[in-house]
């Protein structure tokens, strides 16, 4: 991940939540009163958020120190310390809602790509995101993804062509479009075509795509006409798929299964925030 | 909502999925070619969502035109045209991810908020959210949770005094904690106070707290507890309350019932986008 | 203070002054003739700005060295020192007239502050401040409010209701009012009422509001009035009110007294920059 | 003015103000219902801040029509109507509080400016202005110094060289460093020279410098000493000079006065918002 | 391209070249002086630039009227009037030397790409570009190389994979090195390879590249190693190639040649401003 | 150079680059395998850019450390070191081509303009650049201008009048021109008038311009005519002036030759990035 973007996400996110200020912590703790704090996992999974945790802190306080105990795609149990954190309580408690979302979240894309990667044991299919992102967090949710064993389908509408079925429509036919595609673009761009029916497959391959989309076909649809591609170009499932079908895609012989729900409906991994007082450990302070 | 603030936003969000261009957009439309776009509820719920419709296709192209066919807070049925948009095909493509990423997350919470509410009906018991919002969207989520019915908890750090358990334990107290709150801010500041017990209740009163929020209490300790708070005090349950237990405290005669779920596991309202191209009108773009 | 806002507005600020470089400190200065700077207070007051002392000049060059003799909030003296900066000459003298401007503002607006509420001794009265800041400067001018002992009014229009003559004349009377702004408003948002007559009061009083601002009244009318406003409520005089007749207002019993002068008349402090150099201690750099 | 740089200095002051919304706008008025706003004149001075108003209502709300019916630089009466804006009361109500300040601002220091200007009469001094404005606020003040009939001395470190005893004890002498500025800077640079004695000043115009200020000198001394000063040389006073003792200075023959004063104690020019609601005029709306 | 991202850059370069105001254009011009202003060719070559023209001057003043007489990619011939824009003088020439900047550099980028391509006619050749464009400009440099009628390499680190001598020197191998760029990289990212023997070349075709790039290789080693490459991997001529061995290269049967001089060396199209004025047309105002 | 503006460039243009990561350095290298980096001249020239070395490699990761071997302004030999960075593979190359580009930019700049300086040796001529800088870099172009020994003229259209065909034209003639100029603008300008005549510039001098500019004069034109003007008053050469006849210029005794080839037709120095890897260094890895 990019660094001098990631600050800037975050410097954003954190004036979002404080304004000008957080007027509990500034009335309850001195500027100097200091203390420890940790994130402990509340359930099972994958983590993912190491940098938003060392970076965000670091942000909101420089006298703030960070020990993530985990890696980024460390499977963590039940129960598991994920970071302590030290510096002053106002820092710490003005700083923690805003990372403790990223990372609940971050963490819980991270570990539905794992399920889902899980799936595809012993086949040759990967499993890839979308665009379906929350506006404003691509980046650290395609990290995710990544960090938890999937990959990354294009990152925006920059860096990959996608031919639909309205820019076949609108173009004529799939020949048509790829050739506009291929005038269009250099040769580090791929092109990839959505197909419905054996006939545009077909049509697809002789046209010149780099990625064939086989777009809500069942994977009878997809095993049977699979050999119709050459090895050469790559193979993709998508719509509507889910974890419990996942594992029928994947033994068609598809080479990529894209799931929308990686990043559109995100179940958070349920992270704790505990600060150490005065010898005693309180619990949740979100 | 702030329009210039959702300007800002929305063209950061179209930046973030843009990047210098879209490729497939350029390479199968020319720059003149125009048509007509809408958007369809796939099923029943509540829209939200018009700012980000009309300001953002002018953002990206200012010769779109809108035509937005419901208010914010409609109740739409499952098949329903909400919105048309004519336009350059580049420019409808080029915003239309973004767009519909955050009609159908706005919508999805104004729907659960306006499900939250019914369930508070004939009660005196209000709905409200918290901040557990995605960064970078608080905005827009607190909006559509007013959409839906429901009300906003503090915005951020900056607008309320919120004193947690670990606030009170540091205060020594919490009649020490709203002191310190009370020579801290001035009176247009509410002061919030988190209690678990009896005792701890009557300790909040006597402090002069403006709010008192029961946290994890069952619907039976609240009832038990609410004749102890004067009129003018606000009570707020908090704390794991779903969609089945709503009522349960909204019965207790509480004051206020705050949901993070309604913003941090959000159901997205289903949207489709479809292009109405040479006569025949294609399904799903996304 | 939020540290990331803060450093935000002060690179723009010495952004304004510097441009791409200070013309006559390059020219008489290499890059690494360094010496010792220091501030002055040329008249008593209360001093106010050591985050904008210590973060400004810490922007401007990571290697000079601020040592910051006063916390903010300390009575100084006539003729005493309140910081030392060493560094290069090129980046203390960019630096310079920025910080001092701030910092003489804020130490005027903190001394202001101070001898409003020295007024109100032995009364229960508080002094507070109002929205009329220069644009911009919001956060710090409410931070020197602060620091002088006084209270922050609300920050903007987004963290208290304050219903108006013209809001309440729209709406059709006070109870109306009220009542449209807790329709709107969550529980955290206090609403404030603006009132001028005894029958007005009353009507607020009814209403439920939570602030009863005085408008343009006198002390006699506050005194003969303030019996009818229970405890709970809070009660805030305003409106043409000057440091010679805060004490008038103070002895009727009211609980705040907002002051648009604090921060719309500023009297900045004097304070002297000196560079020493060579051994000789020069006066004023500005 | 740059009518870029100021649209967004006042989107950054509109949201410093309004956040993310006008809570008390949006409880009473809803989206569409309209209305008619005036500026008027509580006491006599020079208008300035047209391009204020103009494109400030137009940032909050495209659909609001503005008025101005002065010119910067026109001679107001008390009671004068300046300008009447007419649009949704939620968009005049969110802007008006940010414009105002600006207004009263701008006006006053060009209220001050035209009194200075006035003392001149007759003679050929000519009146300017100083870098002690505002952070953040610097080309506003520096317009509105233009508009009340007086000048603008350097804009920031960038635009001109200014050595003043520091540089010049460094330097090693004035001749010493007027040398190195002329070895630093290209021909556009004017560079100005700070001299206290008739010793300095004699060397000042023999270095070379383009402008001569005389710091902290009697009217008295300066009288004396300009026929030394060849004619294209710029000769300035400067250093505590007040409106009453302007014509003194400007008497002795000088080129220029400059006056801190003009920007860092602003008077605000008194002007008052009212809102005209079902047919009759509401007072004071700020 | 993405006009929101052009507007922002646009706005960038307006405010670094007039600052707070144009000093000459507000001294001579009143602020209601209007009157037309043209572009003209001074030498033959490709005009790219319309949009630069259109929303940079809409930026500056939206009074302004722009009407461009040439579409991108037009052959214009010297002495063809390029553009006409009417509107304030004082706006017109504030804005003037940015726009003329950016459209000089432009039509010189295509006019070099269009030389290039013309050299590759009657082979498969394609001309594209590199990284090498002049930092904060890639967006529009790219859009000149393309208008040009020449190709877009990699936009930047982040849409394709170039894998270079110390990648694979690192990984141990052309092999291991897209081992590894295949387990971090989706199937809509191309890898490309860097070869330098005919070793190097079977190895990456073997290792699965997408591209393979001939660095520095002459076309005889290129016409010789051709057929190791099977139809559907990409081949590019990259290294020390000018206009005059563009064909040598092309003749060699390779898909793509990029050269690095498009942009890093750009021959500005030559074009000059004219006002007319008082019914005489000057020439040359930048 | 103000170096808080310079970060945000350097940053901005890293972003331009990266994008949200360099895909090619993330699968070849792990976080933390680091080795060293070293810039290397490829031909003689003079060197610029130690900032943006310094601060870029830092931007990029703070753990890198620089160390440049060279000052700006030095003469460098083909085949010298310039600078050796060390950190991790990741970061270095994710910020080489940027800076790169820059500091090959700059350096060209410099040494352009030290050719040019070299040719008025033994003349009281100086060489200063012009505003046909690249949008987005005109701190940077300028700066490198002073590197290589010559001088800036002004740096926008905020320091500096200059008065050409166009604008004399409309004002009536040079003397009200200049006229107009004084009256808009205070003391710390220069006015600067274009003269294309002996008795334009019998003009210019009366009405007391600051600098007079001979526009496409010849050397012999500007001989004739130089004894006319006072010596206060700065001459310049402008207008088609190139490497070959700088000297001729120089010897008709005129003050300044500006040229705008020194940044607008910039020569990039050679210079070449190598890794050192695996105890064996590997050349160009641009």
């Amino acid at each position: 991940m990019n660094g001098m973007k990631l600050d800037d996400m975050l410097k954003a996110f954190f004036i979002e939540d404080i304004g000008d200020r957080d007027l509990t912590g500034e009335s309850i703790f001195s500027e100097h009163e200091a203390g420890t704090f940790s994130f402990w996992a509340k359930e099972a999974g994958i983590f993912c958020g190491r940098a938003v945790i060392e970076r965000g802190f670091r942000l909101v306080d420089e006298t703030i120190s960070t020990s993530v105990l985990k890696q980024d795609g460390d499977q963590v149990k039940k129960g598991e310390c994920l970071a302590r954190i030290t510096g002053p309580y106002r820092s710490l408690l003005a700083g923690e809602r805003v990372i403790l979302n990223l990372v609940q979240r971050m963490s819980g894309i991270a570990t539905a790509a794992a399920a889902a990667v899980k799936e595809t044991e012993g086949t040759r299919a990967r499993i890839c995101d979308t665009r379906k992102t929350v506006p404003g967090l691509r980046m650290l949710e395609k990290y995710a993804v990544r960090t938890g064993g999937a990959f990354n389908h294009r990152n925006g509408l920059y860096d990959a062509i996608m031919l639909k079925d309205n820019h076949i429509a609108f173009a004529g036919g799939i020949k048509q479009a790829v050739t506009k595609a291929k005038q269009s673009c250099g040769h580090t761009i791929k092109i990839e075509v959505e197909i419905e029916s054996e006939e545009q497959l077909k049509e697809a391959v002789q046209a010149g795509a780099d990625i064939i989309m086989f777009d809500n076909c069942t994977p009878a649809q997809i095993e049977a006409w699979l050999p119709i591609v050459p090895a050469h170009i790559e193979t993709e499932a998508s719509g509507g798929i889910e974890l419990e079908t996942i594992r029928d895609y994947a033994l068609t012989g598809i080479g990529w299964i894209s799931l929308g729900a990686l990043t559109h409906s995100v179940q958070a991994l349920d992270i704790s925030a505990r600060v150490e007082m005065k010898g005693e450990v309180l619990h949740g302070i979100n």
